[in-house]
């Protein structure tokens, strides 16, 4: 690969060189291109490691996120959120054990903890390719069979995962874990684990709901977790294009504090950004919080620079003027000119480059939209893992607004809510980020509602305060709110938000203030530890959501949940489950909706089953009534069986084509997708 | 296909069904699907065919546009514009001649016109495949043989190809022209292509200028022109999610213009949009002016909705309340409902429909935005003809705008106008649509201006009248022009001109008027006259075009144009070519450049050589500075040499893979891209 870019850029070279005017004693000079600094591997990973190799030293092994950060119930009953991480941490919620045991019929006296530590003698010993393992350390490669270290990384975050870990049940697991520093290694590796016909699992943050990093029973080979984690540096920023080249091991929070630090962001926010990777991201179709502004995943990976100009790299900076125009330049100058354009050329002509067993993908184009046949970044995007490991992306990058503010709006009912952000999204002034919850997360937002905080206004008081007592025809029961942030030059936030305020009156909607807006995003990190809370006493739980235009976004939010109760009913779910939902992106032709299930378990025999059961119809359901199979979690091994009648059989197979074209082995064997 | 939607929706009716409240003596009623009726063939074509069977009764069978439309020089020595179609048309254009001869060393006596009528004798008996032939005549469709219907089909706008018919050399053609006029007539066509093996070329507006449509001289097989224009209805429009469904035949001015009938556009307005096809958009990415509005194809492109509250076609109308909310409903009303429903979901359920030999790719999924996989549209997008044919497209739209201004802009030289453009980028408030040409276009532009007429304002009087006399620092060799236009809700426009108008006054740019912005527009449809003109006096050119780092535009197009002119030099060309370009889109990382390059080639012994020898060495010097193979033109045959280079080794392989999978026979045999 080096040799291909080398003879490329030497090609360049000699093209652009067409264009000196060399001096007569210049005459017989030459420009010749030198070994890429920028690609020189470097082994020892960036001394600011935010993500450990032993993960579970700061993460729970069998819950979500942080070790240090759980909600619990505390002696006198009240609810804390333990640790100093977050804005709730070391806070009392006064009102959310009432809400919980009112909503699900739970009792705190029942308890159905988690196995507190992993049982090693659980993970069965693993089934190593003995000279795959040796070639792996010859090359200098960080490796673990550690136990602990493999069960972390045989799974990701869906509810029958996280509860066979909490009854301490593993199946199977990866057998050694790997983790390259930069692209190199991963070349390294792929090529030995086509060698050795090893499977290789690309794991980067650890968090897909799919069954994606599930670890195929019937797998044979010694299953091998390519843990991205070290491979995590921005290799450069591009200030005169905006865009910044980064390695895919990058984890959502340290890229953006890293760029922040810079003056930039990408303003890529899914609400799994503290753990999940830019890797995983590429491999999912992830969709971020301010995608109005920002854009999808798709949107925001494009092609970096030949930056002649100016190239600061968080290492290094130089500055380079090349071509004056009209003025004659020494060759002398110009060739080392010349030399800093082909150390960028050879590090910076792709979008995104993974690597598989067939080679390295990486388009060599450099404009910001191109037509050349079918966009092969579509056949990487979404791919899950099934192709090759994505090493490097070079990403668009914004400055950082200079404004940001938030807000929220009531409505009397969701009917009034949907019609109103269909609205705004019809007006095309959507603010950067838009969401409507359903009243049932209106409620559900009440109970996390922390006690004595300066900072936070009571909602229910901040809206008895402002609207209830003025405006009597809210129903509690019905009304339901949206949350909104604004972001960017201060004047045009100021009149985009009237904008919007303005339409949401036309559909009945009063606004409520900042803070309730403000909490309700401050919530997003913390609303993935609650299930943990809620496993510990019976109730289970899970998210999905789906993309659906904006004519059946009302029947599908009601048929769907309806059906849920529906199904949980027959099943013999003995207290109504909680089903609820929320409008979280608004697009041109349609919608995200974002639903929550949980249920009270006590006394069912198989509660998981059950779940998948109600789970697998809410998704008939789902498709049934227009919306789509995901519109950011994928596909995985969770919903696979869908996939003919999603993309047609066709499709499939054109899907199917490119793999064996491009891992003929089965090398990355995750089974995912197809 | 038809049985697979029919199941399809039949599942979707029952589960769907299970929220009905059915009344006691419903009980045993059941609700089952019925024969789509939107899905019925229609085998004529809708009554108003704006596009003829027989294109060469209004269109130029060796050159471009209509017929009676066409520049000429008259007695006098003035350059005229024939017929009625235009604005220009009618007028006299007093300053071409001089421009003309001038800019190209050319000389009116010294003729070179072209071939005035086919010569059918030229025209090689058809290969007919006759079993093939009969079986399309015995399903019902439109087929010829005659030559001139195959001539017309065998080329697009390439130079090369014009120059050919111009001389009266008649290469590979079609044997054979079959008209389909609707989805069902091309699942038809396809399997009998493949029963029989002949080789299909899908045909849309034939303007493509990337050898395309050339037909490939190894092919032994009948090749069979598959002409899509009889297959141009709007199907529906969906007023409640913004989209329209369309034949993908439908020639771009018509789909405009029955959508601004109903108070729509869908905006998407290539300089060819008076002649190309939805498919052909389709198949070769296309992008449009007004693209940062609306978006290119690949933006516009959408699914459709289970419209089951207003589904207005242009045939019928019927509006259906569908599950009114807390109300129990009779099965029976509801029974119609699902009808309609019915109706819509088996027509309505795709993003794109493609018919192949493998079979026909559509999606189900019904989402602005989804995750389930690699997005197989993209394998679509972009595929040029050489995985099936496109038939219909879900499409979105937007109300039209409620006021237009377009403006001008001149700068004092080509950096400053492109700096400009970049700021407006990086602060994302580019007009609809923003154009930089450089000074030699300034020239040329005042070169086209008509005598006598109120619209038009002389671009020179207006520029002296406003600013050279105010501003002498302008020097008329360096300056350039920008145009613009602004669409949109008024006050909106106005206030985004004026921060337009700010930052261009930060580069030294001053307004110059709406007149001169107007007329750079309305130039945009006859510029493709001119070549014709051109070569009636010894002169060819052509256009190419590229996307581009915002770092590398000012040494692209300089060291483009540079090259342009010394390669001519080396190969003898005797009077300088006019090289120039202009920046025709603005995107965050980068823009997109516009080409053209002409020259007098009288006294040369094979100009087309010459010609094909500079643009190569041309795309090379793009390539070498950062530019891609092609913004929206595509690859046809004319790039695919750089193919490899520009999407990997292993991105050409996923491409070929995708490619064996779909069309095993290589029946659409174009050999494009691959």
């Amino acid at each position: 690969m080096a040799s291909n870019s080398s003879s490329s850029a030497q090609q360049r070279l000699r093209i652009i060189a067409g264009h000196l005017q060399k001096r007569p004693e210049e005459e017989n000079a030459s420009v010749a291109a030198q070994e890429c600094k920028a690609e020189a591997p470097r082994s020892e990973p960036s001394s600011a490691t935010p993500v450990p190799r032993r993960r579970q030293e700061i993460m729970k092994w069998n819950g979500w996120g942080y070790s240090d950060s759980r909600f619990l119930f505390n002696k006198k009953g009240q609810a804390e959120f333990t640790g100093k991480r977050y804005r709730l941490s070391g806070l009392i919620l006064p009102s959310l054990k009432d809400w919980f045991e009112g909503t699900f019929g739970a009792n705190l006296q029942h308890r159905s903890p988690a196995t507190p530590s992993l049982n090693l003698s659980a993970v069965a010993p693993p089934h190593l390719n003995q000279p795959f393992v040796e070639d792996l350390k010859a090359a200098g490669l960080s490796v673990s069979h550690d136990p602990e270290d493999r069960v972390f990384r045989a799974h990701g975050h869906c509810l029958h995962e996280v509860f066979a870990l909490r009854e301490g049940r593993i199946g199977r697991v990866p057998d050694v874990v790997v983790w390259p520093s930069c692209h190199n290694d991963v070349e390294k590796i792929v090529e030995l684990a086509c060698k050795h016909n090893v499977c290789l699992i690309p794991y980067g943050g650890g968090t897909s709901v799919s069954s994606a990093l599930e670890c195929p029973r019937e797998e044979t080979r010694s299953i091998v977790s390519l843990d991205t984690s070290q491979m995590n540096r921005i290799l450069w920023i591009d200030e005169k294009n905006l865009t910044a080249h980064v390695e895919a091991g990058i984890i959502g929070q340290d890229l953006e504090r890293q760029l922040n630090e810079r003056g930039y962001c990408t303003g890529h926010e899914p609400d799994s950004m503290e753990f999940s990777s830019l890797g995983g991201w590429v491999a999912t179709r992830a969709s971020g919080m301010k995608k109005n502004i920002y854009g999808n995943i798709e949107d925001l990976v494009c092609l970096p620079s030949l930056n002649t100009q100016t190239h600061t790299g968080l290492g290094h900076a130089h500055t380079l003027e090349m071509f004056p125009p009209h003025q004659s330049c020494s060759v002398g100058v110009l060739l080392e000119v010349i030399q800093g354009t082909c150390d960028l050329m050879c590090s910076q002509v792709v979008h995104i480059k993974m690597v598989t067993p067939r080679g390295v993908i990486e388009k060599s184009c450099l404009g910001p939209r191109m037509s050349t046949g079918p966009d092969i970044h579509h056949f990487i995007l979404g791919s899950e893992g099934t192709l090759g490991v994505v090493t490097e992306v070079t990403l668009k990058i914004r400055p950082i607004p200079e404004y940001q503010k938030y807000g929220s709006v009531v409505f009397p009912n969701f009917q009034q809510g949907v019609a109103c952000l269909r609205e705004v999204a019809r007006q095309r002034c959507a603010p950067a980020s838009i969401r409507l919850m359903d009243n049932e997360q209106f409620q559900f937002g009440h109970a996390l509602k922390p006690q004595v905080s300066s900072i936070f206004t009571s909602f229910l008081d901040g809206l008895k305060k402002f609207y209830i007592t003025k405006f009597k025809g809210f129903d509690p029961h019905h009304l339901c709110v949206a949350t909104l942030l604004f972001e960017g030059d201060r004047g045009k936030v100021l009149q985009h938000e009237k904008q919007v305020y303005d339409i949401a009156a036309k559909f009945g909607g009063l606004a409520a203030g900042e803070d309730n807006g403000q909490r309700g995003y401050m919530l997003t990190f913390v609303i993935a530890y609650l299930r943990d809370l809620g496993m510990d006493y019976y109730v289970i739980g899970e998210s999905f959501e789906t993309s659906v235009p904006w004519d059946r976004v009302l029947d599908l939010c009601r048929n769907v949940k309806e059906r849920i109760v529906r199904e949980c009913k027959e099943r013999g779910v003995q207290f109504p489950p909680l089903s609820t939902c929320r409008v979280t992106q608004t697009y041109d032709a349609g919608a995200c909706v974002y639903f929550y299930f949980a249920f009270n378990y006590r006394g069912l025999s198989d509660p998981v089953h059950i779940y998948e059961q109600v789970e697998h119809a809410a998704r008939e359901e789902i498709l049934a009534n227009g919306g789509s199979l995901s519109h950011h979690h994928g596909v995985g091994k969770l919903r696979k069986e869908w996939m003919k009648e999603s993309v047609s059989g066709v499709g499939l197979g054109m899907l199917k084509s490119v793999k064996e074209y491009v891992d003929p082995q089965n090398i990355f064997g995750n089974g995912n997708l197809l």
